[in-house]
C-alpha cells in the first residue's frame, strides 16, 4: 500500500481501517504520538453504546488526508503517529478495566509519547490521568470540553466512579493542577443548584455556551493560554460539547451546543499549549445514522488535535 | 422511585416514560403547570407522523434534570408539574378531535394552570386557544415561532381547518388580541405574493430568519416584550422553526432555520412575558433517526418554557 | 381512558406507554401476573443497548389487543395483569444490580404471581431464578430459547457472571431441577469443541435449529412436556433465538435462526406446562430501525406467554 | 428513452420514477390495465404514513423488468399498462376523499380496465369497490390478504369508516357477493371473542397463518378457485399479511406473518381467477429503512398481480 | 392537476415526483430554464451513491412552493421551468457518459436556456462546461462552492478524470475564464502542502470557512460580483460545502462547513451575476436518514438558484 | 491479544477489525486459506455501494467464534486463515481494476491457497476465475447462488463487462467446465423470454426458488455433488440469493428469496465438493440499517464456507 492518506494506489474506502489507515504498531521508540481506543461504556448514565466508538472513529477516519493547510503541518509525519490498537476492557467490571487503562497508558506517557485516545465513555479519562501522574510524577492542567460538569460526587447514591464524577475524583486524587482546570461548552440542566458552587470549587473557569455565544472562541482561548502558559495540559473532549445536530451519536446529548466549526476553532488554538494527552469520548454510533457524522467529526477533532501538537513541535516553525 | 430527575436510585433510562418521569395525574388542585400530549396528525399537508410526537417527546425527556442554571430555577418544583396524559383524538375526524381538545383544555385554563402541550400537528393550537377564551373570556397575545405563516385561508380549495390556517381562524374567532400577534423564524417559500400582505393583516410583526441573522434574538425579544408588556401571552412553537439539521423529524421542514442554541436564547427571554400556555408541535419522529434529536430538542424547549414561567413566578426572584 | 386494548375512545398511539397500556401498579393482591422491566445491559459481550429493551417493548406493546383467538383467552383479564414498572439497576455494578433484582422478584414469586419480565441482557435471569428459589424453596425446570448455550464458565478469563454464563451458575447454585433443563434454537459458533460436552453436562436436551428444521416444533414440545410434566417451569426467551431478519435489535445476533411464526408456535404450546415465570431478554432497539420489529415481536411473545398461562388457568377451559 | 424495463440505454436508477418507468397517461383507450396511487392515510388506527406508499412503491418499482418467467408472460405489454398518476385525497376529510376515489375509479372499471392500485391505508378499498359496482352494476367476489379481519363495526365508538371496518361496510352496501368473501393470513390479537363470529357472518372462509402453516398455499387456492370459479374477483392485499421482517414499513404490523415467498406463491395462482381489480395497501415507508424492503416487495406483488391477469388474458395461452 | 406548487386540489405528497411537480418536457422553445438530473457516481473517491441524487432531490422538491418572498419572484413562472428528465449515464464507463452529458447539454446552452442540474458526482461539471463552450464558443467564469479544491492532477496515480480533478481539466481545456475562478467553503485536509499553490495557479480567489467565519458572506460576494461583473458565470455547488450536520448524505463529508442558512445567503446574492448554468452535486441520499435533509436542502438550493436567475430577468425589477 | 475468537482477554467489540480478528498477513507459505476484500462497485446496474462490503463484513465478522459444531471443525485453525487485506480497485476504471484483481489472485491460486473473497459487485468473479485459470491452467466447475442469471450479453447496449454478464464472459473465455455450471435461487423478473434459453445454453442446471420450495436443499445438493464429483469447484454467492428481509443491504434485491437458514443448509453441504475458491458479493451496507444483518450474514456464510473446506481437509475426519 502506498501513502495511505495520499492520492495513490489505494482508494480510501479500501483496506483494513486502522486510524487514518496509519501503520498498526505498539512500538513507541519512533512515535511521538499514538492513536489508541478504549471501548468501554459501562459507566454511562443514559444511553449505552460508546464501546463502539473506537471502531466507528477508525472507520470514518479513512477519509482524513495528510496535510492541514490551516495549521500548515503534516501531523502524522511530524509525530510519526501509529495506531496502537485498543486497550481491552473487562465489560461489567470497572476496577479491572481502570487498572488495564492505567497499565496501558503509563508506558506511553513515560516514553513522552502523546496519546490520542478514542473512547469509550468519559470515565476512562480518570485512569488515563492516573497513568500520566504515575509516569511523570506531576499533575497536569485540564482543558475540558463538555456539556456537563462531570464533577458530581456519586451516582445511584453510592457509586463514585462514573462518567459524571471523573473530574472530581481526578481533582481529589491530585491528578490535576489546582487552579488550572478549565471547562468549555457547559450547558446541561443540573440535578441541584448546589452543583454550581460544587463545580466552581474544582474548576477554575467554566465557560458555558452562553459565554461562547457572547464573544466567540478567541477571548476564551486567550484567557486559557494566558493562565496555563507552558504547563503540561491534558485535553479531554466529550463529543456532547457539540449540539446534537452535529453529534447525535452520543450518550447524553444536550441541545444548544457548539457547532463543529466552533469546535474546530477552539482546537486550532491548542498549538499554543503544551498538550501531553488528548481524548475524544462518548461517541455512541448506534444513535447516529448511516452518515455517521459523529464519528466523522470525532476523527476530524483528533486530526486537529494531532495537528496542533505537531504544529507546536514542528521544526518548520 | 426517588427524585426522578435526580442522581438517586433510578437511572434515567429506567421506569415508565412520563414527561421527565414526573408524576402522572389529572388533579389540578396543586399543579401550576401540566404537561399534556395531543397526538393528532390528520391536518398535515405534507409528511404525516406527528401523532407520535407526544410519545417521542416523553421518551426523550427522561434525560432532563431538575435545575436550570441559566434561569436559576427548579421549574418542576416551582410549578409542581405533573404529566396529565394525552387528549385522545378521533383519527380522521377533525371536528370531534377539536371538541375533545377544547373540552380537555378548558378546565386547565380555568384553574389557572399553565398547559405545556406536546403536539401533534399545528392545527391543535386553534382549539387550545378556544379553550383559553372559553375559560377566561379574554383573548391572548400570540408569540409564534415557525417557518411558515399559517395564515392561509384554506387548503385543497375549501378546507379551512388545517395546520396552515389556524392563525387566521384564531384571529377571525377573536381568540387573539389585535396588534399582539408576533412571528419569529419565518422563511418558507410561499404559494403567492399576496400571502405577504394577507399575513401582515393579521400578524403585527413578522421576524424572518434574515431578521434573526441580522441582529440576533435580543432586539426582537426586546421589541416583543415592550409591546406585549403584561398581557397574557400564548407561545406556540412549531419545531420546524429550527433548521432541518436540528429538527429533521417534522412534517414540512424548511432549510435555513434557527439553530437550537438560537431557539433556546429566545425561550430564555420568555420569563419577561406573562405566559399562560405553551406548545411544541409538529414533531414527527419517524423522519428522525435513532438519535431522535428532534424530540430531544422539543423536550428541552418545553423545559426552557417551564423554566421561564417558573422564573417569573418564583418567590426567589 | 376506556378499555385500553379496545376499540374505544383512546387510539392506541395515545397515552403513556405502560405495557399494552395496562394499569400501573405494584399491588400484588389482585394480580396473577405482572409485567416488569429490568433495564440492565452491562453483562453483554458484544453490542450493548439492552437497557432500552423495556422502554422499546412497552412502546411497541401499545398495538396489542385483548383477545387471543388461537388460545381462545383474554390473557390480561384472566391474569389481571398490571405493569409493575422497572427494577432499577446500578449501571456498572453487577452485584448491586443482582441484589436489587432478587429483592424485587422475591415477593412476586412469594405471592404466586407470574412475572413476565422484559430485559435487559440475559444475565438478569440468574437473580430472577434466585428469587424464585428464595420464595418457594424449590428449584424449577428451565425451558430456554436461545441461539447460544449460556453455559460457559467465565468470560475475560475470570468473570463468572455475564450474559453467557448464567445457566451454568443457576445450575451450580441448585436453582434448576437436574434433568429438566431444555434448550431450543441453539446454533452459534462456539469457542471450543469442549463446549458441547460441557453444555450437555447441564442441559438435558439441546434442540438446535437443525433439529427444528427437520421436524418442526411439535415433536420437540411433545418431548419437553412429556418430561417436565407438571413441574414448575421457568421460560427464558433470548430474542436472538430468532433470525436477525426477525430480530435485528439484539446484542449477539446469529444468522440461521427461527422465524417469528415458528417461535409463536412454540409459545402457543406453553399452556401444557406449569409456567411460573417468563422473560424476554436481549432486545437492543438501537440495532433495529424505526419499524422496531424486534421490540414488536418481543411484545407479542410476551402476549403469547401471558395467553398460555391464562389458558391453563382459565376457568373457561 | 428505450424500453424502460430493458437492458438498453437507460439505467434503471435514472429518469423520473413512474411505476416500472411505464408511460404516464390517463388515456384508457388502449390500456387493459393501469397503475394508480391513492396516497391517503387518515383512517389508520396506529402508525400513520401510508400517504407515502405510492411514492415509495413507484421509486422501488424501477428495478422491475419485463418478463415473468414463472408466469411465462410480459405483463406490461400484454395489458399495455400505463401509470395513471394519483387520485388526490383531501387530507383530514374522509368523505371528500372517498368521493374522489369513487369518481376516479368508476371510468376505469367502466372501460373494462383493471386497476392496480397502490395505497394508502386500507379504507380506500371501500370507495374502489363502490366504483366497481357503480360501473358494472354488479357485486364482486373478494380475496383479501391481511393480518386483520377488517370487519369491525366502528372505531372510537362511532366512526364507521376506517381502515378496520371497510369489509363490513362493503358487505352491507352490497358491493361483495355473498358467500364469496375469502381471507388469507389472519392472525392479529382481537378486541373481543365476539369478533370471530362477527367476522364469520361476513367472510365465507378465513385462512389464518396456522392454516397456511399446516398445508401451504396450494389447497387454500384450490378451494378459493373452486368456489369463486369464473365470477369477477377483487384482490385486496394488505402488506401486513407479511411478517414484519418482510414488511416492516406498515401501520399495524403483526409478528408471525407470511414470508414474501409464500405470498408470491399465492399471487401466482391468481391467473386461475377472473381478477377485475387489485390493490396493495398500508405501505408506510417511514417505518422501513433505506433498503425499503416493504415498498420493493409491494412493487413485486403488483408485478405478480399484473402477470397473473396478463397470463389469463394472454393469447399465447 | 391544478397548480402543482399551490394550495389547490393536489396535496404535495401526491402525484409523480418531477422536480417541484413541474411539467415534464424536453421542449426548449418556451422554457428559459430546465431542471435535469445526471445520475452518475462512478468517479467518486470515497462513498458512492450519488446516482440516487436526482431521484432524491425530485422526491424532496415536492414541498417547494411558487413564490420566493426574499427574492420577490416566482421563479418557475418567470423562467417557465420544466423537468427535462435525466441524462442516462453508462455505469462504469466514464468516457461514454461524458459524451452523453455533453451531447445532452449542448442544445440547452445553445437555446439560451439555463440548466439547473442535479448530480451525480462532481465529475459531471466538466462535460457540462464543455457543452457550454461548444454551444457558445466562449469560456465562463466559475463560482465554485465546495469543501475541496477539486484541482488535483490525477487520482490512483494516472486517472485524470474524477470528481476531484474537474476544475483543473476545465481550466486546461480553456473552459474557464482565466482570473475568474472563485471558490467558497474550502476546508478539507489536503494530500500535500503543494496542493495550495497548485490550486492558486488556477483559482483566482479561494475563500475558506475561516474566511466565511471572519466576515460573513457579504464582503465575499461583493468581491466576487465586483470582479466577475457581467461576464457569464457558471455556479457549481458541491453539497459538501455544508457541514455534515446539514448535509450528511454526501460522498466526502468534511466537518466544519457552512450552515444551510449561510449557504442560502450566498445564493440569494447570485441575482447580481449573469448565471448561465447551475448545478448541485454529490447528494448521496443513502448516507442520510428518512428525514432526507440533504436532498431537501439541495432542492431548496436549486429553488434559490432559480429565484436568483429569475429575479435578474424579471420584468418586475 | 489472546485468541481473538476466544473467551479470553479481548472482548469481541475491541481491537482493529480484520476478518474475525484474524492475523493480517500476505504470507502464503503457511496459510491454506485467506480472506480478502475487493471493494469495487462500478459495474452495478441499480444501487451502488458494494465498495463498502469488505469493510462491513470485517466489522460484523468480529462476533464469529472458533468452532463450528455442525461441521465439527475449527476452520481458522485447520486452514490457518489470515486476513490478506484488500485488492485496491481503480474507481471508475473497470479494465485496470480487473487486471489488479487477476494479478492479486493468481499467486494465491498458484500457492494452492483457497481464497475467501468479500466483494464488491459480482463483476469481480470474472477476473478471479481468470486468475484461477492462469494459475492452474484448468477450468473449474461453478456453483452459483444468485437471484439473477448473470448470463446476459451486454448492458447499456454495448457494455460486455458488468455484474450481470460475468457468467457468460467466463463461459466464453473457457474459465468454466462445460456442463458443470449450476445455479441456485434464481427468481428475478427477466428482460426477455429469450433470456431463459440463453441461460440454459451456458448453465447446466438452474434451480429456482420454486425448486427450492418444492423439495428443499437436499436433493439439489445431492444432484450437484453427483455431477461435479471431485472436480475443482468455485462457489460464488451473491447475497441477493437471500430474500430482502434477510439481506436488505444489496444492489438488486428481489423478493421471494431464500432464508438465511436455507442458505446455511446449502453451504454446510459444500464439504462434499472440492472447493478451490469462494466469494460473497453484492453486500451494500448503506441499504441496511444499524443492525447490519446483511454483512453479519455474509460473514457467517464465509465462516460456513471456510468450515466446509476445513471439514473436507481436516485430518480429524
Amino acid at each position: 500500500m502506498t501513502d495511505p492518506q495520499g492520492l495513490g494506489r489505494s482508494p480510501r474506502f479500501a483496506q483494513i481501517a486502522s486510524f487514518a489507515r496509519l501503520p498498526q504498531s505498539q512500538d513507541l521508540s519512533a512515535a511521538k504520538g499514538v492513536f489508541l481506543g478504549i471501548p468501554w461504556d459501562d459507566a454511562t448514565s443514559f444511553r449505552s453504546g460508546a464501546r463502539e466508538g473506537p471502531s466507528a472513529i477508525r472507520n470514518n477516519s479513512r477519509l482524513v488526508r495528510s496535510y492541514n493547510m490551516f495549521a500548515k503541518v503534516y501531523p502524522f509525519r511530524v509525530l510519526n503517529i501509529v495506531d496502537w490498537g485498543d486497550i481491552d476492557p473487562v465489560p461489567g467490571f470497572l476496577e479491572d478495566t481502570f487498572q488495564r487503562i492505567e497499565a496501558g497508558l503509563t508506558p506511553i506517557f513515560k516514553a513522552g509519547v502523546v496519546p490520542f485516545v478514542a473512547g469509550g465513555d468519559h470515565s476512562i479519562t480518570l485512569p488515563i490521568l492516573r497513568a500520566q501522574k504515575a509516569a511523570t510524577g506531576k499533575s497536569v492542567s485540564l482543558l475540558h470540553f463538555d456539556a456537563h460538569f462531570d464533577t458530581w460526587e456519586a451516582y445511584w447514591q453510592t457509586k463514585r466512579y462514573t462518567h459524571g464524577t471523573w473530574v472530581k475524583r481526578a481533582y481529589e486524587e491530585g491528578l490535576l493542577t489546582k487552579g488550572n482546570v478549565f471547562q468549555v461548552g457547559i450547558r446541561s440542566p443540573l440535578y441541584d443548584a448546589q452543583d454550581v458552587p460544587n463545580n466552581a470549587a474544582i474548576v477554575h473557569r467554566t465557560y458555558t455556551t452562553e459565554d461562547v455565544d457572547a464573544n466567540g472562541y478567541a477571548p476564551i482561548m486567550d484567557q486559557v493560554v494566558s493562565e496555563i502558559r507552558d504547563d503540561p495540559v491534558y485535553v479531554s473532549l466529550d463529543i456532547d460539547v457539540l449540539d446534537p445536530a452535529f453529534a447525535p451519536g452520543t450518550g447524553t446529548p444536550e441541545p444548544g451546543g457548539l457547532s463543529s466549526r466552533e469546535l474546530i476553532h477552539f482546537l486550532r488554538e491548542l498549538y499554543r499549549l503544551s498538550v501531553v494527552g488528548f481524548d475524544v469520548v462518548e461517541v455512541a454510533p448506534q444513535y447516529d445514522h448511516m452518515g455517521q457524522v459523529t464519528a466523522l467529526t470525532a476523527a476530524n477533532a483528533l486530526f486537529e488535535g494531532m495537528s496542533a501538537v505537531a504544529r507546536r513541535r514542528s521544526t518548520s516553525r
